[in-house]
């Protein structure tokens, strides 16, 4: 399986080209479209997503991520072998949050170059041959070169920040919401919210956390948009607090 | 074939993660994304929407439904046949309207629980995984409760409000054209339009309506949004008259 | 290939329905959404981007083109063969760029009529059954009938205006960068700006103008948007200037 994951939009040709080229090298590969909307140019937030989305999937899946603001300057292509998932991307440290959590990480240089390489499109021509390649098999051995870490590398930590803005408004943090005791409240623009299990927990109107579908804290409103009766915007810091006493 | 019809939105990875659960599950089952933007929560307006596009489809198609705000709570997950066609989805009024209207349709609760369920996504980790085994057969009777009824009912009557805002602007509304005679009026706002066949009868700029590609009475501008010309909402009622006399 | 090119949207129940006759037509075929985001309406700009993407992709593909502002009216169904690719759409422009700068090119008016036509939907009804039959083979000789040329042609030569805004806010013009001198500057809206070879040459926030992925001269800000900072929108004039002296 080939799992996309840009920040390529939704409405743009950008997606269909490197489907099309990915229809030519992996005929018969499903391809799924996993995200499109990491925030632009965000390779940070980005990396926080996809460690939780790609938890999901099925060893072996080949993930094609580009947040790649550097294109066509010095930083270098990537590809990684972690937890049995294969990623393919730019080194920038969208990578980066998945290698430093993984139990075990295998990296690569992209040391290849196709023949017609633009200079502002390496997902189409140069990082989706080469996950095409990997999801095909064999193993691309004279594309890569082994090396002991990428250039660019975050620490395992969470992030405590808004790091993704669904369509309803609700607001992912990078804070992973297993490693929260049930009873913490959360501060965010200086608001201090509850807790609730689910949407229908909470009154209607009602701004509240939860730990969502992919297993993050989220800012979410019953039936309205967090986004908008917060102000929310990706990059916000958001505080985990205990309902009783003081911030930690 | 599987069709997709739901308020996940087109940017979020809500659909790429159920469409990587029917891959597994459904392996080769062509899936057909209807719509993702049935209006956020609005079980009401979705109703109508699935039974005016549901009809294009053949027999033995599954659709998944999920416009699901009360995810987590009492509400029940519902399989319908109805006229042929297969529909799963939460058991909230969504699947009432096709219901009320088929010649013949039978209901069940589903009555079985994965192993991993997510208080908010049951669109993924509950109704895909059942719509899927739909798709490739056998009937899953383990996990299904057969019931005279869904709990939530609406009536087979047509909805006299905008349902739907597409992006051009046009609106449709919960009205089957087919039940109107040709020379009928129709009131917004307090605005009077008269029919065209088509877009082109129109003059550029004008509004009007007429019976669209599904069937149902749209509002529309030629070359133009009738949305932003008459401040229209999902939700907004409209009123069928005659151009000679009272309304009807 | 099945490759579709519309100003259906992203978001509206449009494309999903075109998909479901491709599938029943042609089972097997792989369909790529390359762009449903063409300027609404706007068949000139879409003549443009066409040319522009369709070059990435090889011989016996057949693109399925649908800018339709006067369907219903008297406008002909178009089938169009250039260099070896098939191109199905309405004899309103929207192909006629492709066809004016193409080695060869030979057309077919579309001479048939569906079971069931509706009056607003040609894509679904006409178009797609036809782009269908082409994908599958044999050439569906009965459907079609011969002709010199389309009623509406434009000619082979640039369009110095913004026809497109990606989601970024880049946009791209009707310019094609293949045919400038490498010193060149464009002026847009009063600004004259400076050519850099891609993104991570200029200045963050900079404007400026290079040759994008598909060849078209696009206009940009390095981590911005040149829609926002430019007050950018489809069909603005662009010029073309020598840095040391007068426009040409």
């Amino acid at each position: 399986m080939l799992v996309l994951f840009t920040d390529f939009g939704v409405r743009d040709p950008y997606v269909g080209q490197i489907k099309a080229r990915l229809g030519a090298a992996a005929p018969g590969v499903a391809v799924i479209d996993l995200l499109h909307d990491v925030p632009d140019f965000n390779a940070h937030a980005g990396a926080h997503l996809l460690d939780a989305l790609a938890r999901e999937f099925p060893a072996g899946s080949v993930f094609l991520c580009v947040v790649d603001p550097g294109v066509g300057g010095p930083r270098d292509g990537l590809v990684m072998e972690a937890d049995g998932r294969w990623y393919v991307g730019p080194d920038n440290g969208l990578l980066a949050v998945v290698g430093a959590r993984a139990a075990t990480a295998r990296y690569w240089r992209i040391d290849w170059l196709p023949e017609r390489l633009s200079a502002s499109f390496h997902g189409r021509d140069l990082f989706a041959p080469v996950a095409a390649a990997l999801a095909v098999g064999p193993f691309p051995e004279a594309k890569l070169a082994d090396i002991a870490a990428p250039t660019v590398q975050f620490d395992a930590a969470d992030l405590p920040r808004v790091v993704y803005l669904d369509h309803y408004g609700n607001a992912w943090t990078g804070l992973r919401g297993g490693l929260l005791g049930p009873a913490e409240t959360l501060e965010v623009k200086g608001k201090t919210l509850a807790r609730r299990a689910v949407f229908h927990e909470a009154a209607k109107g009602e701004a509240f956390w939860y730990v969502n579908s992919v297993g993050l804290v989220e800012i979410a409103v019953n039936r309205g948009s967090a986004a908008a009766a917060l102000d929310l915007h990706v990059g916000d810091l958001v505080r985990v607090g205990r309902p009783a006493g003081g911030l930690h």
